[in-house]
């Protein structure tokens, strides 16, 4: 991905190949910290992680990915002045996100439970407080500033590729098991040249970038603290204090 | 038009294809209505329409088209079940008509007028009236209705074409200063076999149906006011009485 | 009531009062168009409403009445500058308007009918373009222009009186069978005055006042479409074609 | 404050009692984890704040309060079935709540700067946040859950007013400067009352009682969060990097 984002970035002038770089570095050290001291990500590199801390994850990727489309969409429906083109790029991104969701859930099934055996609980706490700040930076403030969510999320596989694959061969999971992640890294490849290019040409002013910079970082720390809270509701589930999980015994 | 829309109805099967000729034939009855009583259209076609009467019209067509890739676009934001077809097509529809109000606009200034010369007012009560239904049946209720917009507004050339063609003799206009309604009646075209598919693959129920039908009539009325109101508007202007509108006499 | 508005008005000093006065006539004028023109209106006023009539105008009550309190609230909710005055006075008068369309329900009821005879259709397209305009109002654009439709809704005892106590005699209704109009010709004396004061106090320039004189209009209008439609619905249903409000005929 | 909430809880008989217990010994450890762990907490504790560290406090109080109003009224408008009682209560507490932003601001005004001197940045990230969360728990999900958030707002003077005496003491402020901390811990008696009420009354299922106890706790750390947060911006201000807040040194 350094390589990828790099490339992406070298394709502008001067000062906003600058800027870019910054939120870069930014979000490699945001990155950074989240893979260092996420006990989630811990255990996974460790090679401890079971079917159902991984289905646990599934699940809340399940409940944030069901609004993204939403959320995305919600964007381009303000009134007031917008750019036709970010428009136009805050509707096509959402349609391509429509029903991703989906294969999530799909994943969760794959590692065996039919949809019957899935009771959808309400998502985790942190995860609604990530899903209510999208809603939010998405309806008021600069309307470009969910750029800086799109920013790391379309770029997220330089990071979370290692530990995809080591949930792949803990598990021994094929491609196909994994759609959600292999199916984004693909798609998001072309989507980050387009958050790339939206940000570079509409973020005019100082504060543009500010925002941008800002939901960038605040939507990744929301997103790691969604990465804790699947651990300790594993943690729970394990102790047997878990009951809105206790489905995905089946798998342990 | 007639003829496209048969056409459009019988690749379906006996009963979806009955029900779309009962929503063709109000249609048809709506239009007849709007078509005979409407003091706008007679003036239009008895020749006896001028650029500020056309001004009028375009400037209010700029009103509530800034808001249909809005409106169509909150269809698919709202959360619970929604099919992922009907969701994309809500994005995909909202992603094109992004930025069709600049074509009434640039319509507008090919009367004779620069962008600066162009100050605008707020929409007129019945356009203000469109604008608040729609977005209500966009946000409320059963997400399939908004398609009774749609069924009538993809629709409307062959009801709208004799209309505009008298508008183009009148004032002596080229196509590339219709780019609103010749633009529209290429690309509506496609959407209008969209709208049925949409329609055809997801009304289940009478219900759903139904909402559509009463959404379509609902909303070609409340049209036909905004023409009731551009011409009282146009009047108004003619008297001296329509300070807000005083720059589009220039063209008078 | 032209002594009481009047009293209120004149309360003011002379600019204020002059354009209350203004208002107030533009008011009058809406009213003896909707009560000549109305057919409902000269059914009742002829003594020929039955109670299947009545309530069917009682359910539309109910349907526009239960949006009230909300949308009144919803004006208060709005981000950006709103005096702390005009704020407190949504929500007071919102809390005030809360369950009201109860009492509607209540007189329905009164007229012969218990809980479970009753099943509540959707709006007719009229009510429902009333409740789409109040909340795009409530929610967009001035935000004091809602108080134009509070101007007239909490001072139309004068014009409707005639035709509640017409109602009342040939229906033999008591005040206890009445209670959505009683209740309301008493809460509404209050709030008249606590409108014309926020008006007065709130409203600064031409255009404050033009866009509450405008709401004032529309919303006054739409209200006499629910007139016509309730009347369209009441001769559907004597007609054998309304099976939506069936349940009504054992009032007739 | 435990002898007060003590005294509201045993109001309701055994088992809501019990569940009421369970809320405030949540709460209790909550507030525990937060007064120890804060750093902001812990430097006012020792004596140590100064006006700048408070104004920033006061600031991000000004932050949410401003919008506290506008999300409890928000769950009044709210369509679909609500007691009666409850949409009063949510649109009365809006009303009472309306304008609280200025008493905070008015604190910070006291510590020594006009209203001129005062540049509001953007809410700090942790506050935005908090601002969001109850935006969406408020707009979606059960209706009832919003009053988890009250249940510790109305009730915290018993955890904070000791560091609001040791920030009295230290900065040498008179209660007429503390306007927001004294007024509300006043108003908020009465209003925790109600809260209780409402929650005994209308909390019917276990379901209930979990969104609230749940809403309670996540706002609760949100709200611990916005403590870290403006302890990180005095830091940054303290170095010189706090541009934004550069006004504060005028305190400092």
């Amino acid at each position: 991905m350094d390589t990828q984002t790099a490339t992406i970035a070298s394709n502008y002038d001067a000062d906003v190949k600058k800027r870019f770089n910054r939120l870069e570095s930014l979000l490699a050290e945001e990155w950074k910290l989240i893979l260092e001291q996420s006990p989630l990500i811990r255990t996974i590199m460790e090679g401890k992680a079971d079917k159902r801390l991984f289905g646990l994850y599934m699940l809340e990727t399940y409940q944030y990915t069901y609004h993204n489309a939403r959320n995305q969409a919600l964007v381009g429906t303000r009134s007031g002045e917008m750019p036709v083109k970010y428009m136009k790029f805050c509707f096509e991104h959402a349609e391509e996100e429509t029903g991703h969701e989906l294969m999530a859930l799909h994943d969760l099934m794959e590692l065996g439970l039919s949809r019957d055996e899935i009771t959808i609980p309400a998502p985790l706490p942190a995860t609604e407080v990530l899903i209510a700040y999208l809603y939010y930076v998405s309806a008021n403030g600069n309307p470009l500033r969910r750029l800086g969510y799109s920013f790391w999320a379309e770029n997220c596989y330089g990071y979370i590729n290692p530990v995809i694959s080591k949930i792949k061969s803990t598990l021994q999971l094929k491609d196909s098991q994994l759609t959600f992640f292999v199916a984004h890294s693909n798609i998001d490849e072309e989507h980050a040249v387009e958050v790339y290019d939206m940000i570079a040409r509409f973020c005019k002013t100082e504060q543009d970038w500010q925002h941008v910079e800002r939901v960038m970082l605040v939507s990744l720390r929301l997103q790691g603290r969604v990465l804790d809270d699947v651990f300790e509701a594993y943690k729970r589930l394990e102790a047997g204090n878990a009951n809105e999980y206790s489905f995905l015994n089946k798998l342990g």
